[in-house]
């Protein structure tokens, strides 16, 4: 089944915004046994026209992301309608759909957004709970000899990928005759790189019949995807994980931050977090997950070194006589936030992120990490991390949630 | 001139790797005054000529990337001699330089690179300093009817960036016979959306003779891209700085963070935030930019009652009374934040995240904003976000960030 993608955005030939459809879609393609065989990327307008008769043209299937919005360079229903020859009519559910989406925000729905409601005769809605713009599905039949299946699925990467889900999947499932989709099974790690993985088990996954395996490496995490059959699968997840059983962060898809508030979770314990470099990083990850007010009640933002004395009780001559990146500091920054935040773990970091404000003995990059337990003693650690500001502070947030997650016996 | 870019490579297509080419010479073409007309993305092997031949049916300019590489599924220059009809022979000079490099890193030359130095009769050899695959440069003669130029470029970025600037923009220019690019401004804003524009400006815009606009729209946030003549694009900016002067960010590419940090130095002011349910994010926002630490000192993660209280001083009766997400718990977050944080200016957020924990009368998405500026009234708005968890807290930190901005009167 020759799968084309066709992204459309005027954005995405300027580059102004990068294109992550592609990999996005190749990569949930691939869980189901599929690739994208050709990813076409045209500007908003006419060639979207030209590109769509190409892709019906060449492909058993055709995804089109893009130009469902309400503006006059949002073309891509019109389009399809002119290639097919198919007229176009307004959907009343649709229409309702919309106008409830508007009346629950406490907004009218503008006289533009209308053209939202227009579907191909023939074609299935594809409901959009994220957004205005409905997607379309055109089945084979409607492109006569071509038999080529479309879906038009709106650009916004959090609309687009939850209607890809619910409603492109299955009817791909359908049409590729898919019963069984291949195990997939995906493992996260940090605090190692792809080189690692190459060096020691690379060799051993290789010779495992049947089994597909690759990476995903992102600043200071890597994902191992293994897809093959259950035993294929099985045999090469034994292997990884008694190389690195310390790096593993989840076998279940579940990144660092969910992976951590889920042992507080099962510890009853709490955390919190005194940030200096990060700047609420560490605590904004942790909140992003759901339910992490069980476990996460006070976040420290001290990013002046009064505010680690005012906040954290950390001795001013300490600041003044060794810095405010320095053992002692995120010492009491960790037992600050541990005491004043009443919590069971407590992390800190204090670094610098640059680009100014690095030092010869305390270059741009540096960084100390501590993590106080009730209890226990804490540690402290020195990393350096010199790959610019954003870099640093995703790094930096990464390693600290890994000493929270080892600090809970992970 | 229409220019084709044909970017090759199986590990595009399976999303492991991210397809950055296409935004990154889009930006190059741009200062140039030219575009990408079409971008095609294709595994390697045998779909690279079907793709070949229709960018050099199409196009007046081919640039394809990758594939240039020593292992059996490199096939571009092969892909080009078969489309072409072409001879390839091996270059002297080329299997020189790989010679050198190889020997100047004290490694000998693999027999698989030999291939490397073929070129196509009558092309040009393209230097690459940082590797060992030399680029092609085809001249349009050498299509015959098609009149095409093509350029064969390596995949690894740190190849073929330099090879792009040293390389194929002199030859663009010579081509396109360029004088003078057009101006391009991009206009940020914040607080409406897509549909806004095309219900106040749109007409207005596409009346202006010589001018391209494009919106690209973004969670709580629009940008807007004019092209075109000097005039054309200041008569625009014009039109479109009267009609929504309250909402524009910048008209100099800075995100909302970036101004609001610069409108504090400006000023000589410091903030404080106080966050609730955005749980840090808008620090780590305002600490994402560089020099942050200027006019940003304290921030508070209150996530819980208790921690609302204890550091910013929250009544407990009125967090009893009113609960966490209510209009007298914002003020005095936001008050305790000026306080205690000894800024001019402070920020805070409550509201409720989700998917759990809302009511009939305070549901999921509803969100409390209240700001307090120095010798001011405290200001509380109330805001309903209901679009999911990480969601609400982009726009939750959208709307508190463009509080302050305006807070600082712009």
């Amino acid at each position: 089944m020759r799968i084309e993608l066709l992204t459309t955005g005027t954005e995405l030939m300027l580059g102004t915004t990068q294109n992550t459809h592609g990999a996005w879609i190749g990569q949930r393609l691939f869980a189901l046994g599929l690739r994208v065989d050709r990813q076409i990327t045209v500007p908003d307008g006419p060639p979207v026209v030209e590109s769509i008769r190409l892709g019906i043209e060449d492909g058993d299937v055709l995804i089109v992301t893009g130009g469902l919005g309400p503006t006059s360079d949002d073309l891509t229903r019109e389009a399809l309608s002119e290639v097919l020859g198919v007229e176009m009519i307004e959907d009343e559910g649709a229409l309702r759909t919309m106008e409830e989406f508007f009346a629950s925000r406490g907004r009218r729905m503008a006289e533009v957004n209308r053209k939202q409601a227009m579907a191909l005769v023939g074609a299935d809605i594809l409901p959009n709970p994220n957004g205005t713009a409905p997607g379309l599905y055109v089945p084979p039949r409607m492109s006569g000899e071509h038999h080529c299946a479309v879906f038009l699925l709106p650009g916004p990467p959090r609309e687009m990928y939850p209607m890809f889900d619910a409603e492109v999947v299955p009817r791909l499932e359908a049409l590729a005759g898919i019963e069984k989709p291949p195990e997939m099974l995906e493992l996260k790690f940090v605090g190692i790189g792809e080189s690692d993985f190459h060096q020691e088990v690379d060799a051993q996954l290789k010779a495992i019949a049947g089994l597909e395996h690759g990476y995903c490496a992102r600043l200071g995490e890597v994902d191992l995807r293994l897809i093959g059959s259950a035993e294929a699968v099985t045999e090469a997840q034994t292997i990884i994980e008694d190389t690195f059983a310390q790096q593993l962060v989840s076998s279940d898809g579940a990144i660092l931050e969910e992976v951590v508030v889920r042992l507080l979770k099962e510890q009853g314990k709490s955390v919190a977090t005194a940030e200096s470099c990060t700047g609420g990083l560490i605590a904004a990850r942790l909140t992003d997950v759901s339910g992490a007010s069980e476990v996460f009640r006070y976040g420290f933002v001290t990013y002046a070194n009064e505010a680690k004395r005012d906040l954290l009780g950390v001795n001013w001559e300490d600041l003044l006589e060794h810095g405010a990146v320095s053992e002692p500091v995120a010492r009491q920054m960790a037992e600050g936030a541990l005491r004043v935040g009443e919590a069971e773990v407590a992390v800190a970091v204090t670094g610098i992120a640059g680009p100014t404000g690095g030092t010869e003995s305390k270059p741009v990059g540096t960084v100390f990490l501590g993590v106080a337990v009730k209890g226990e003693e804490t540690k402290v650690l020195k990393q350096f991390h010199p790959w610019g500001r954003e870099a640093f502070k995703r790094q930096v947030s990464q390693a600290a949630l890994n000493l929270v997650r080892r600090a809970l016996g992970a």
